[in-house]
């Protein structure tokens, strides 16, 4: 079933001890959207500039993204500017330009707004609302949201989660937003703010889902070599949502599966520079490694016959 | 089958958030020793001083733990003081009173000599080193160690890892030891030092085993309140050791079962302080609590009919 997202179409420029790229094709709706590509339709809301690369725009259109609620503004395109050390785990930004993103004003096409599965990216909390009250009778409302927001537009961003179904955030975020130091404690706090369901990332430490009554941990891909983590938690909302929208259902199964599916997702991103990998990237494979997590998280049941 | 340890028997004060204990039980080869009981019977070598109080002998005794390899000496016992913020992850220490654990000059008796299981706690290498020529034909053997002898005494460390099958070693370690910030690059390194199994505690973020072939991951049990963590790694080698013991086996499912079982008792023994939770804990909670890691973590087969 279809899949909206809302969220920035980015030129990024990024700095790992492994090379430098710039003005390489970036943003969460980007990165969102291609992963969510390999299991389901996908419906795209953004903005970009005169100078955002055609063949870019064609690259998301061989993903089967459907770009009608892309707009083009006079201006340039969003730019970001960041930088890892040898600690992955977090970006330091060197740079922001929001050019045609500062004026963003997110308007849905007729044909998305009977869509079920939203995802409402890393955007301002009220942009997000914007597009909520566009949607018409969603199945499941998800999104992410960052420090920035967390800090400066917190009463906006509390009124947006009362509508949010689930909530992806990592645990910085969530510690931030809650005032929780303990991760249970702040994922439990959260699902007192609106949403059934929040998915902890952790980074390398992997990911961790809290309902009310269960808890699903999700360990991250152990990888040699990590190039390049920009995006690796939209693609892993990306691959997670994906995997729901083509389920179709949201029991317990589908959404451990969806945990799975989104670190498979991120895994593969981290591999190479910006969009490099997921081009590349065949569905066969992201099987295998799916069952590959299988082999790296389960174990025997405990023998009846124990002392 | 029997299962020896080698390590310290102290006397700790520790301070966390959540109040202050003084001059409680500890040391690396008691909470070993109590977590492995569970399973198997333990021998212990150690060693106290004179104002070692007898209740905590008569503790370990009670868990049927072996104490003819517990020498008393003349002085003071271990004493360690450590101090932890609200990130519980690391315990800054305060204070270290080695007292007769200075001349300490590991003795085995004759009835431990031809013991399989073998668990050579956080002490110097070379004292590691002296147990293993005192033990005939061990089936495994597993080591514990810390920063201090990776730096001071780095070449006696890395002769006694050429005798040791099994390393646990937390993830900073494993970085030390190696030079290499991936985790994953790290622990291959360990493979080539002598290990054919190495176990990278994370704390709060799991546990990760390698060996050549496979890796497998254990998160760490999602805990709302962590009062102690002193203890957590030698708990953690305590139950894995004590599976591993009573299975009599070394193959992966094994091990798989020894990872749960050493995160299940780690979970508990943090959530009190010293081994006041351990001294508590029922054999049918730690069967529970295996049970649910299972429900975290597994997750059904990919449907053969996705598309």
């Amino acid at each position: 079933m279809s899949l909206l997202v809302v969220g920035s179409v980015a030129l990024d420029s990024v700095e790992t001890p492994f090379g430098i790229k710039e003005e390489v094709l970036g943003g969460s709706a980007t990165f969102f959207s291609t992963a969510a590509s390999f299991f389901n339709p996908v419906q795209l809301v953004a903005v970009v500039g005169e100078d955002f690369p055609e063949a870019h725009v064609e690259f998301l259109r061989s993903r089967n993204v459907d770009l009608s609620g892309l707009v083009r503004e006079k201006g340039r395109t969003f730019r970001w500017k960041g930088k890892y050390g040898w600690q992955l785990n977090e970006a330091q930004t060197l740079d922001t330009q929001l050019n045609v993103f500062q004026s963003f004003s997110p308007k849905l096409p007729e044909a998305y707004r009977n869509t079920p599965y939203v995802f409402l990216g890393n955007i301002h909390p009220q942009l997000q609302g914007q597009v909520l009250d566009q949607v018409k009778a969603p199945r499941l409302v998800a999104a992410d949201t960052m420090n920035l927001w967390i800090q400066n537009t917190r009463a906006e961003l509390l009124e947006t989660l009362k509508r949010v179904n689930l909530l992806f955030v990592n645990d910085g975020e969530a510690r931030q937003l809650t005032g929780e130091h303990n991760v249970v404690k702040a994922a439990r706090a959260i699902l007192g703010m609106g949403p059934s369901t929040v998915v902890i990332k952790r980074g390398e430490y992997g990911a961790l889902l809290f309902e009310k009554e269960h808890v699903f941990a999700c360990p991250a891909f152990p990888l040699e070599d990590v190039f390049d983590p920009t995006g690796a938690g939209d693609t892993f909302a990306g691959g997670f949502m994906g995997m729901v929208a083509t389920a179709g259902r949201l029991d317990r199964d589908v959404l451990c599966r969806a945990m799975v599916m989104g670190s498979v997702m991120a895994s593969f991103n981290v591999e190479r520079f910006s969009l490099d990998r997921l081009r590349d990237l065949q569905t066969p494979e992201l099987y295998a490694r799916f069952n590959e997590f299988k082999r790296l998280t389960h174990f025997d049941e405990f023998p009846l016959t124990a002392q």
